[in-house]
């Protein structure tokens, strides 16, 4: 193993659940099946109660630990976190992580077979929103035998299903961590979605979202999505440390041209993405996004919204996340203490904006890990002190 | 006259000055003649030392107070604060507005003929820079003989165009208002134009910029830079009053594809802009905002660059401008207080972000209004103190 995957699980291999009864979706609309790919680190005990669930965030998918091979160049996208010893630590915990409905990675989504043409549903595909992800989870618990999550944890849209996890199935859910999230977006966030959308549906490859069937990809507006994305998701101040006004090529003073080191980062990026991730899954992905508000069934009233729950809560944002600012998260924290829940919060200073929730940031890392083993201590005393309970009454 | 054209100048007429010999850029090349569309507020009194020159933004040009026409829907871009008794007082001053070089509203751009071609110039139209922008605009003010601005006004690109006065012409401005500005763009501001050049440019109706050629307009960019500049020029707060989540179209609960109000309107001002912007000048102009940085020649040093200037200065900045931050204002007046200049310097309280500049807040008028009363006035008392002077020496 290199340096780089010390500490680290291995590799790891994705697996498959197939849910072969329909599902109704939020809109009205079903899947006659479908499929989720998903991974898992650490063990699950005898008594399956020390599972963690981790949500994914827009661009995100089911590999956020280890490597699938030993020469991987990166490991899953929240490695720094997860893993033996770490702040997710998967020598306590079995860590379950999945590529939600409508993804690109694996799960039945835009690119998979509709069994009703025989074609890939492409942009036939249905929306999805945050509750029928979590619905999907769900089944996936059962089919592990998981009746429990300690927690449930996501980051930015990953905390959305945290939230809802708490709200559709409180029993289920010990504790919902929400990081770096929101109740809702502000019209400033489903702006710079629409962008986005913008970018990619305007692209002359983008084909009315048929690009499949011609051997096309609207790879210029992904990759204009994914710029729009980076710039957001970093701070001011992140991106004056990192890139500054340095100069990649050209001259100033031969008046040639000049590319800043930042375009140059931001195309590199924006081409990559283009090459992982599929166009009418980020269509989809920031349209839940956009949906996303629990209150609306409640006249905008997130307390109400909340008041039915039992989960605990832990919301941690970072001082310097402009798209899912400390404000956010901060209306989440007031509606729960109006609601009387058990909540917990912190802001985590941090020059790296929105990216942050993926760091191992040191103060992040020991309050994130210090709430999952007392959730998980007091888990284990309620379960005990019910057991005995139970043993009185017989 | 309606309503709104209550102290308004009424109808104004563009006019055209002709630059006759060759014009060398900082680039290196050279243009062999050029033409400024300009307009003209208020009257020059008999010794020419009324007049206020105002620097145009990035999507802006000459036409910035009164009306075309008694029809026109909307007055000029800044008619907020230019005409009879408004705070840049034409009943006072004779104001001076004009379209920068290499702009699209009649100035000399991408757009005129190339004489050495006999074709329009396109994207061969040579590179300009905010120094080349003022050099060109003392040659318009030679022609008008004004051989001293009371003040360089300008917001955003406008105000680095006074910077840009004060340093290289400083017997030329009393007095430089630089409203919104910095003294060079951050990295993410960078980034941001980097995103909208990138829209522009992979629109396969760009064709490397010979659109016009083609008889095309690579309108779905130009229509994205503009939602671009749009979101990040509003303030996330301005956005939400204005905006919320409030749904334009579609519904929720029957599963429909939601269009937010904000999404609508930025689609709206998006496809306008589409149709009196010109996609080469939006580049150059872009160009000339990263470009910026005075202090380069300086060894980055700010001070060093101001410290010739005799110019004094108001410098303002808007609360809720995450683009152009009260703090890049700072920046400017910390230097400004190094090199020992005479300086102003105020935040106003506005949820309108980097849009403010155009609006008349009351506070801010009232500063800049002020600011340029003073600054007349002490100009005329130097001048009545000079003339003595000058009649007792000989």
């Amino acid at each position: 193993m290199t340096q780089s995957k010390a500490n680290s699980l291995g590799v790891v291999e994705p697996r498959r659940y197939q849910h072969n009864s329909e599902f109704w979706l939020q809109n009205g609309e079903q899947l006659h099946e479908y499929e989720l790919v998903f991974e898992t680190y650490g063990t699950l005990n005898a008594d399956k109660s020390n599972a963690i669930l981790i949500c994914h965030a827009l661009s995100g998918h089911h590999h956020a630990a280890g490597f699938h091979a030993l020469d991987d160049a990166k490991p899953g996208w929240w490695d720094a976190c997860i893993g033996p010893g770490k702040c997710i630590d998967t020598d306590q915990f079995f860590v379950l992580s999945l590529n939600n409905l409508g993804g690109c990675h694996g799960s039945t989504g835009p690119n998979s077979i509709d069994p009703n043409t025989g074609e890939i549903f492409g942009p036939s595909f249905p929306n999805v929103v945050v509750k029928d992800w979590v619905a999907s989870q769900a089944h996936l618990a059962d089919h592990l035998g998981i009746k429990k999550f300690v927690a449930v944890v996501g980051g930015s849209l990953g905390g959305m299903q945290a939230m809802q996890w708490s709200i559709d199935f409180p029993e289920r859910v010990y504790a919902a961590v929400l990081i770096a999230s929101a109740a809702k977006l502000s019209a400033q966030n489903i702006a710079f979605n629409e962008i986005a959308r913008q970018a990619i549906t305007t692209d002359e490859d983008y084909c009315s979202g048929n690009y499949q069937q011609f051997d096309k990809n609207p790879e210029k507006g992904l990759m204009l999505a994914r710029m729009v994305g980076h710039v957001t998701y970093l701070s001011e101040d992140g991106m004056k440390t990192k890139f500054g006004r340095d100069v990649k090529s050209g001259n100033f003073a031969q008046g040639a041209d000049v590319e800043f080191q930042v375009e140059s980062y931001l195309h590199y990026q924006g081409r990559a993405f283009t090459q992982y991730f599929d166009a009418n899954t980020y269509l989809l992905m920031t349209r839940a996004l956009d949906y996303f508000d629990p209150a609306r069934e409640f006249d905008g009233d997130l307390t109400r919204a909340l008041e039915q729950t039992t989960t605990k809560f832990l919301v941690l944002s970072f001082s310097t996340d402009w798209r899912f600012s400390p404000e956010r998260s901060q209306e989440i924290v007031d509606a729960l203490i109006r609601a009387r829940k058990n909540v917990a919060s912190a802001i985590i200073e941090s020059e790296h904006g929105h990216d942050s929730f993926l760091l191992p940031i040191n103060r992040y890392t020991k309050i994130l890990s210090a709430f999952l083993q007392r959730s998980y201590a007091e888990l284990e005393d309620i379960s005990r002190s019910s057991q005995t309970t139970q043993g009185d009454l017989s």
